[in-house]
């Protein structure tokens, strides 16, 4: 469970989930359980999903995967234990902070965010559709539930923690819902021309792999337009919201030009 | 998640969880969310556990093994929207049952008892042990971790539900933890001398897989007289309750007579 949540990572979740508490104006230290608590499951989704079972992958974050170094039996159940105290751990945020009521709210939402109809979902739609040529509304579902749901998680999180009400939590959730969307289209097109090495895995795994990506189905520069599409309408929902939102925009700039 | 949801078992852990309900004179109705929350964290260990890279088992309940249906991926995930389910469905316990606060206690216990600290330890020490010959405590401590930790969880949720109070509490908590015991030495005693047809699944794996086991350690005789003092230990606290106690009793009955 260490191993591979201290290998590192973008920690984008916890960061998006700080960021949302800041806009708030609120103590982003509020948001620590919670961080955790996605960071944990998005960690053990990785451990599983790189399992040889699923996409058998040996290299994580520059380091040799969970089931490379203790095996899959230790690998599946490290996945299955970050999973199960993400949920022990999300009951940690203070009682100063939210409610019994909000807290059972968080927790009802991060299982949604990763479950069947969240971030499982995704991961199945997405063993469904290999070797076929998805069309782009079947590659958007794959990405909104495998990693979609768990960034919108991350700042419907932190709204939630910081009392937002409906009107912005709608406009919070359609600006993480496009933000996921930029991102997972940044990764395709990285994934064609990215840098091994500040990658910390294989390039161009998804045309060996034959699966279905932005650049494929639009072509590079058309997945580069899909991309900045998708980081203007987040920009303009956060605009929306009328918070203090100079973390979750420059946040939302990282995404459109990360290198890794 | 269905099929082996619906391949059916013995449901012990919502049956303890109804009686202890009922010990209470409270309706078991109202324990409906925590035992299927229960219930299916119990299924998602079952698909895992029999993966290849762990027990390798091919029938389960008298039915192919999950992952000989569906494949070891979608098995995988099949246990991880389980477990993450089970933390959605404990959430719809009625507001009228328990207030905020039992709600988030109920869900720290049901994510203790089935983490790192309590089921899936129980699954890695069971790992590590295999091959080996185990002492006496070294194999309680695997028992009362991989499956007594669930079953104490049963009851504790449901006195948790009917508001008992902390005395009741410790000793429903040592009626569960002795039950525990006593389910697995009969669980092994069964491996030697149960009927395949009735168990649903193959019978002599333990001394197959050469695990240390309760009839291996202290011979079939020791065994047997082990499971009695448990079963009279369990009986014991459950009369310090002053409940009525009449279904646990049932339930204790059952579980040191059963051959299946």
């Amino acid at each position: 469970m260490i191993y591979s949540l201290e290998a590192g990572g973008k920690r984008i979740r916890p960061l998006l989930l700080f960021a949302t508490l800041d806009a708030f104006g609120t103590n982003p230290e509020n948001g620590l359980a919670a961080a955790a608590a996605v960071e944990m499951i998005h960690t053990y989704s990785l451990i599983h999903d790189d399992l040889p079972s699923m996409d058998n992958d040996d290299l994580r974050r520059g380091k040799p995967t969970n089931h490379k170094v203790f095996g899959d039996a230790i690998a599946t159940l490290a996945g299955d234990a970050l999973l199960t105290y993400s949920f022990e751990v999300i009951n940690k945020i203070p009682s100063d902070v939210a409610s019994p009521e909000v807290k059972l709210n968080v927790i009802v939402e991060m299982a949604k965010a990763a479950g069947a109809e969240g971030m499982v979902g995704g991961q199945v739609a997405d063993m469904e559709g290999e070797e076929k040529t998805l069309t782009l509304e079947e590659l958007e579902y794959i990405h909104i539930h495998k990693t979609g749901k768990l960034l919108r998680f991350s700042v419907l999180a932190g709204a939630m923690l910081a009392g937002a009400n409906q009107s912005m939590l709608n406009n919070l959730s359609q600006f993480a819902h496009h933000l996921g969307l930029a991102f997972q289209i940044q990764d395709d097109i990285l994934d064609l021309t990215g840098n091994q090495q500040l990658m910390g895995k294989p390039v161009g795994s998804d045309t060996a792999n034959h699966k279905s990506t932005y650049p494929l189905l639009l072509s590079l520069e058309g997945a580069q337009d899909a991309l900045q599409t998708q980081i203007n309408l987040a920009k303009e929902y956060l605009a929306k919201t009328a918070l203090n939102t100079e973390l979750l925009l420059e946040i939302t700039d990282l995404v459109a030009s990360r290198n890794h």
